[in-house]
């Protein structure tokens, strides 16, 4: 009998080779992404979670999606910012930049709207730096450890000052215009 | 104008109601799962491939997925372990759980499999320890920092053997024993 995995890890493949040999089942590999939605690019995310949803909930439906890339750990937490977040937290992401001098992030929003079945999407980011500890009380998510450019502030002491400046205004704010332009309300 | 924004984060939809105000853009939460595909279980994620992959290959395709769950960082990295072994690697998990007494983890696969158009899955867990540095040369990903219960050398020291033992051994090993009953070749 003949099995294939999809599969791109070679180290896995040997494995269960090795434990379904016993069983006489072959196995194959089969070039083929395990899923479809595995994407680090939140503009990607946001366009298919968008073309899924359209699907049930027509026009003038909106998915955001956010993502937090830390140079100096090869972008993560990127699209797992809220899995990360829930997870190790504010003060995880601090721990894996103890001591580290580069704190250089970037954070980027996707809005993609979906409008007579297609789906267009609208990107805003912001760079800034990582603080060396939480500060302000505003916002939510990593807004206290967060410091954009060309600011002393975190996001979380901006208050709503973040939201002329954010990736999300900026996405956001994409958004709004072709909207207006668009159906000239 | 109204949009309806699939989000579940009310910070978020606050945002971007406060963003779209001066375009005169009214927003409405949409209550809806921004994406279908956003699990922490490894069986449901390989379910889910799985379905959408056999409807393109067809039977005897079969898709594994595997997490690493760390007790004391809240399942982190779980279901993203590939993920974060490309970002912050082996080093970053380690630096996380510097200081922290509680070292126990699971290790859990799924093996999700088409037959006649149906998914079947199978999964199988390790229990064990994060070392406190990496250990051996065999095996791949975290191997060279997972302990299994019962052993004191990591699943890299281990060798083959650890195909005996391992999460991925059992979830596979319930696979050929299922599949060797049910077609009695």
């Amino acid at each position: 009998m003949k099995i294939r995995v999809a599969t791109t890890n070679l180290h896995k493949l040997e494995e269960i080779s090795h434990i379904l040999s016993p069983f006489g089942i072959e196995v194959e590999k089969l070039e083929a992404e395990k899923t479809e939605v595995q994407h680090e690019d939140v503009a990607v995310i946001a366009r298919k979670a968008a073309e899924s949803l359209c699907r049930h909930y027509g026009d003038f439906t909106v998915v955001e999606d956010t993502g937090l890339y830390i140079d100096a750990l090869s972008g993560f937490p990127g699209p797992y910012a809220e899995y990360v977040y829930r997870t190790i937290g504010i003060e995880g992401v601090l721990k894996l930049l103890s001591g580290v001098e580069d704190r250089r992030a970037t954070f980027t929003c996707a809005a993609a709207i979906c409008i007579s079945g297609v789906v267009k999407v609208f990107t805003g980011s912001s760079r800034g730096v990582i603080a060396e500890r939480p500060r302000g009380t505003g916002g939510f998510g990593y807004d206290p450890i967060f410091i954009p450019e060309g600011y002393t502030s975190t996001f979380a002491e901006l208050g709503v000052e973040k939201n002329k400046i954010s990736h999300r205004a900026r996405a956001f704010t994409a958004l709004g215009v072709w909207l207006s332009k668009e159906f000239k309300y």
